[in-house]
Order: C-alpha cells, then structure tokens, then sequence
C-alpha cells in the first residue's frame, strides 16, 4: 500500500529546539482552532505538507476555483525569539492504521527536527451545554505535569476516562519513547459544535506557557457567532422535553 | 498486499504530448458517458489496462460468455492530428487508499507518456429534476481556469462546496505537483439516473476546446430513453407532495 | 501486512498436465459438494495447505477438539490415469484485496505445476424455489466455449448479467494472461440452502467432460435431505402470499 | 503499512523451557482476569510491550494523568521454580488481518524464547445465566487433551461447533506447525459480564495443572460484585417475560 507523504518546501531549515504545537481537527475543533489562529498571528510560515492515502480521497475547492488535496500542514513561527513548529491540517486520517502510521511520521519529523517538547491541543467532550473556563490535560511525564500546573491547566485523576482517541492521544503516549515531553492540552467544550469560546480558553493557557499575549479578536468575533447559535439551541432544548441535539461535525469523533 | 497491475498492449508508443481525458464512472455517469463516446467516434485504439484489487473482485461477463476482469484502459486516439490518450473503466477504487494509489499510477504513466494536460470530466449533482446546460470546472492553475473560460466552462466561487471526491479531484490535485495542467469539467446532472444529455453538454464544450465537432447520434438516443424515465419521474413528482427519488446507481458516491 | 502462506505436504511431486478443479463455498455450496465429492470418491491425497489474512481470524474445531486453522486445501487425484487437482476450502477471502491476493497465489501454483487448464465449480442462483437440471458456463476462450458445449454445458448471452463475484470469476478471468484455458460451470440452484441436487447435475457434467463414472450416493442421501426441507419451504409459500425465504448461508455473497 | 511493534524492556532473558500463559480480553474478560490475577500473586516482571496499529489508534489515561499506549505485555515470573510467561493486555486486534499479524509476532517470540507449550485462556459463552463450573478445551494434539483431561479439564466433542475467533483459537492451531504443544482453556461464562466467577474455576484447574495454590481473595471479591449485578440481572427476567439483556462488553465478539 501507498506510503504517506512528506514534502518539503523549504530547504536548510535551521531551527533551534523548536516546540511543536499540534492542532488537527477534534472535538470541538478545538485544537485546529488555537493552533491555525496562532499561525496566523504569528504570520508562521508553511514549510512541510503531508498527504496520505489514509485522509478522504478527496479534494477541497479554493475560492478562485483552484483545488488541493486534503493534506496537513507544518508552519514554522517564532514566539519571543524562539522557534514554533505548527500542525494543522483538514482531517485526520480514517483508518486505525493511518493514525498509527501518521503519528510516527510527525514523530520521525519532530525528532528530525530535534523537537524537545510537544502540546497537542483538543477539545474535551462535557456532553453539557453550559461552558466550563478550564483546560483539561494529560501528559508523558510527572515532572511536565508538575510545570504545567503552574500555567493553569488542570489535570484530574485518570480523566479522561474513556481514553483520547486519535493524533493528540498517539503523539504524546508515543513521543516519549523517542525522549521527547509531550503534552494533551483540553479545553472543555460541550463538543457538539465548533467552540471557538472552548479555544479561546485554550489559548489563554497556551500563550501562558509561551509567556507571550495575542489579539484574539477572530477568535472571540466567532464565539458570538456561535453563542448565537448555542442560545438557540438551549431555547430549542427548553421548550422541548427531550432535546434532540445531535453532533453535526464527523470530527466528532475524535476525542482530542 | 497486491498492487495494481498496468498491462501494456503495445510496445514503442511514439506519443507527442498527448492529452489525456479521464472518464471514470461517477455522477450521472456523465464523465465515462462521454470519454467512451469520444473513443467510439475516434476509433482510438486500447494500448494499456489496469486491474487493481482496489476493484471489486468481480469478473464481467462478454456476449459470448467469454469473461473479463474489471479493469480501467487507456486508449490512444487522434485529434486533427494531435495524440489524445483516453482513461476509461468499469470502476474506480472501492477503497480510499486505492483512488489514492490508483491516481498515483495513472500520474506515473502520464509523466512517462509526457502528458502536458489532463482533463478529468465528471457530473455535478445539482439535486434538481431540471436540465441545466451548464459546464462548471475546477483546475489546478489560475492560467488555466482563464483559458477554459473561453471555451464556455463556468467557475463559480469554491465550488463544488464540497470538495470533489475520486479520482477526477485527486488527479487534477496531485498532477500539479508533477507539473501537468489539469481540469476538471463537470455537466450539471440531477444526479439521480444515468444522464446522455448533460453528457451532451460537456461533450459540446470538450469538442469546444479540441476545436473538433464529433457525431453525438448515439448520446441522443440514449438522452431521449432517458428524458421519458425522467419525464415519468416529474410526473410522480406532481402527484406526490414528497417524492421519493433515490438514487439508484452506486456511482452516485462519487462526485465528479 | 502479513502475506497468504502456502504450505507445501508433499516433496518432489511429478504432475503430468494437472487439470484444476476448483470448488471454493459459494452459492449453494454447489461448487464445494462436487469437489470434496470428488475428493473422496477419488481418494485424492492432499498436498499444499494454504492460510490467509484474508480468511476469518478463526480455528475450527475437530471431532477429537484439536483445532485446524481456516485454510484451503489442494488435493492430487488421478482420473483414467491422468494427474488431477482439486482446490478445496473451509472460506473464501473475507477482503476484496485477499480475493485478487489469493487468486494470484493459485494462479502461480497453476504456472509452477504447469496447469493447462483449470474448471471453477459454482452456483447459479435463478431465486426460484424450482429445480432446474442445466449447467451454466462461461470461458475465457471462445474454442473452450465450443468444446464444453459438447459436454452438455449451456451458454447464454452475457450471463451471469451481474457478473461473477470470488475466485471462481477471478481464477477464469485471470488465467487467460498465465496462457492456461479456464471456464466456470455453474450448478442452477435456488440459492438459499445447500443445494446437492444442483451438485448432482453439475457433477455429471464434469463426469462427461472427464470421462468417468463416480458414485453418487453420498450426494443422493445429502439431496434427499434438502429436498424435505425445500418441501416444506414451498408448502411454506403455498400457505402465504409472500413468502418470506431468506438466505441462510453466508456463502450466498459469492456468485459462483 | 506499518508492523506491529516489539519492545523488549530486558536484555539477555534467560528462560529454561518457559510455559507461555495467555489471557488477551475475551468472552466474559475470563482469560483476561485469570492471567492478569496470576501476574500480581506471583509478581511477575514485565519484559516486552507489543504496540500495533492493529490496536484501536488510542490511549488510556494512568490515575497520575500520565498517558499510555494500548498494548500487549509479556510478563516474565516463577512457578515452582519453573519460568512462566504471561502474554496479556488491553486490546486483541480489531481487524482479521491484525489478529493474523499479531498471533504470527507472538509465535515468533515463543520459538526464539524457546517455548514449549502455550495455555491460551478464554471464556466460553453459554448464553444462560445460570453458572457452571466447568472449564472446556481444544489442542492441538490428542495427546495433549489425553494429559489434560487428568487435570478436570472437559472436552466437548467437535465443541465449541463454532470454533474459537480470535488470538486464543489462532495461536494454538499455529503453534502446532511450530512445534509448540498448545490448548485453549474456556471458563464457563453466561457472556453478557465480565465473569471472576468463571475465572475462578478457570484458575483452580490451572493451578492444578501448574501444581500450584494462589491465593484468590481479589477474584473472590470481585465475583461478589458481579453475583450482585447478576442477581439484579435474574429478578428483572422473572419481572418480564422477553428479558432484554443484551452484551454489554465489545469483548464478546472474541470466542475465547
């Protein structure tokens, strides 16, 4: 079977011990949310692209009527001097396999690339409607969760519990045998829609680890845009006994 | 596992940048309604075929009983005398990870074959029983989409909204990357039933492009079979508030 | 991922000109009852073993519980002196891609004992409770067509019109590129149980094609069985308007 | 595609002659809780991690909110000075394919540590709730189920008439053309449950076999927790005439 694949669209990359934040598609959308605002924020720059047979046979429709494969992407940024690897990307793979196969790709990159550290960044399912301001996480070590306390993230006894499905689980369980930190970090979403108030949460934390502060106004113009929708969905919920209120986005499936 | 197997039929092709025009089963079957037209009209000549156990493991059966696998061919035609390869078939892959290795096979033979052009040609479901006699396109250059313009193809903003799914998306996607321009031209089509008259549509505009006029007696005749089915089927739309149209071919998966 | 395995009983074997019966579980189990059938009237002795991936993750159970692995098996007989062999199994692959994987191992098996030609036993399924004494064939060369036609098998123009599904299509399909004549012959049979009364009239026909007389009790008793219970699905379907028969086997999914 | 991978947490194991107990989640979680109850009493050492893409692409969550891959483990411990190996875990593959791949790795594992006999675990599933104390198994020679039968365990012929899916039925059909003597022990289990009840009576003959006694306190326990679900499960048939107990557990899917 078709391997995936990585191309590289910059040469002589020279970075120093970069942190790679990773942001695919999840709960939420959660993660994708944070890290494609930060890239933009940071003006971070596409260095890498991967396609693989595991992602939908399918391509996506530019604006000017040009296509792309559904791929995912690594930029390169800079945060207070110090180099930032992005992943974001359109889907995640969908088979079992491809995300086995594709986490030990971005490992292989990351361990290339001397990466020391890895956030993976998701959404954490609450199953509720009302919103909760805390930033769940999970990590490879003891001593990362002790840091990362400090920087307000939460972390609760085997939570969470069904386990994390997909690339935000396999990267950090994973990067650790290849002696790299790595973390999950959660903001907590009702997980039915896109939550962009979920990511803001999650930013807020993400820019605390960095020491750094950015505009978050996109972020919080769609928040109201969803808050719109939520609300209407609670008065749906209220004026019915039981709600139907059912996922929408197949990315839902993914925990993280 | 198995990969797909290319039979070559001929030896010492002395092919001059030829065209290739991709007409896989897809919606409305309009793409692999027309691409076969052309090699009936042209007399193009088979040179290679492609079984794949990304096919389903099914053997079609000739008018003499005698059996053939499912395959894909590639036929080699003239075009005022202009070399024009043909990619027709039964099937596209059954599996995601085989449009994606399949697309990669056909991509190899076209850089091997000195491809300068692909055109890929498909159906885009409008959902509607009406009859649209438009041509929408989608290309991997801005050059390109100018170009096709001329010839009657209409680019509307991001669509297919949805992306494009199989092998019509992904070659025009991926042949970029191999320095091949590639269209792909879609007929408008309900959608529903298999459709000779949007076919008609995107035949007129292809023979547009190659500057050739090509009989269409045979298009049609299968588009008057058609009309009446789909003239039965407005009817039932009429007396029934909701109509029940299903769609009855399983190419109806593939957009494009 | 992990490859079919063959494994070979028997050292030094000298075929002479092996013609190739193959009766895998399809519809009706027709074709398997007329091969294992032989297999034992024959006393043919088994001589490769073949294991899959592709076949269910399963152990059948002996008589005296020891376990065998789900495997296929090739048998050598002999026929009015003249070297036999007979492709037998408990499954057909449970993959599309293990179907064209193990038709190629097969196919090479053929090559290596120098094969000239090969008959895959199977079902017909009319989806009529009544009995119908034909046997259906299809080839992969007109000429073979002509002389099975001298046997008493029947063919009719473009049928099966779906096709053939599973390794009795693939294996004729396929070995016309090895250089070996292959045909189909397929038992008319309901298709909804175990049909030994099909198998009687499909092994005839193979008697006739090789010459010889076998006992048939075994599959007179097993018929005589069936048909009581047929008798009581037809008095089943006498009682009501519309008769609810539903297959029961899984092989049902093979045509052949 | 990527293979599954071996870990191998100690150098230079030196095994004599190592019995290899398997006990993978199955019907009733009865392997699972047997071999998983023996590592603890006899507090043996884990030596090797099995990580597979054939595994759900997921992680579980440690009670410190450290994370860890799904995987099999090897524990290495003494019997009556005899070494014992314990293969268990916390998934069996989830595709055919993988369950082939994977049986074939842990083969690999037990010729090069010299292996010469494998105890698969598992649980029969009678679908009744009433309990039964009796441990049935398979092998894969009849002079091993003559030993075994001395030790109370009972053989059913051509029993269980489904056969065994899965890792426990797999390996000891395989083991056999590897020279390794091997059987699957089955607890009696109603199925719908995670069974320490049946895992006791599993236990008892085992340690029989082993000629040794453990104490049983956590299984007793736990069976007490289930006896009262179980009771609950019984009070609600007698209220009800259809009772509605459906598997609750995706490991049913495994016979043994």
């Amino acid at each position: 079977m078709q391997q995936s694949t990585l191309v590289r669209l910059k040469e002589n990359l020279e970075l120093k011990s970069p942190i790679l934040v990773v942001g695919l598609p999840g709960v939420g959308l959660v993660g994708k949310l944070v890290a494609e605002h930060l890239v933009d924020e940071l003006g971070a720059e596409k260095i890498m692209e991967v396609y693989s047979p595991h992602f939908p046979p399918q391509v996506l429709i530019n604006k000017d009527c040009t296509v792309r494969p559904v791929s995912n992407t690594i930029y390169h940024g800079k945060v207070n001097e110090n180099d930032v690897l992005f992943l974001v990307g359109d889907h995640q793979s969908t088979t079992s396999q491809g995300h086995y196969e594709l986490c030990s790709l971005y490992l292989d990159i990351a361990e290339e690339l001397k990466v020391p550290r890895i956030y993976t960044l998701g959404g954490y399912p609450t199953g509720k409607l009302t919103y909760e301001d805390t930033v769940l996480g999970v990590a490879n070590s003891t001593k990362l969760i002790e840091e990362l306390k400090k920087y307000g993230v939460e972390f609760r006894e085997s939570e969470p519990s069904g386990g994390i499905v997909g690339a935000s689980g396999l990267l950090v369980a994973f990067s650790g045998m290849r002696g790299i930190d790595a973390a999950c970090l959660m903001g907590m979403t009702p997980g039915y829609l896109m939550d962009p108030k979920s990511a803001q949460s999650l930013l807020k934390v993400l820019c605390n680890i960095f020491g750094i502060e950015v505009n978050t106004d996109s972020l919080k113009k769609k928040a109201e845009e969803m808050e719109n929708i939520l609300e209407k969905l609670k008065e749906k919920e209220e004026q019915q006994n039981y709600p139907e209120i059912k996922p929408t986005d197949e990315d839902l499936r993914y925990i993280g």
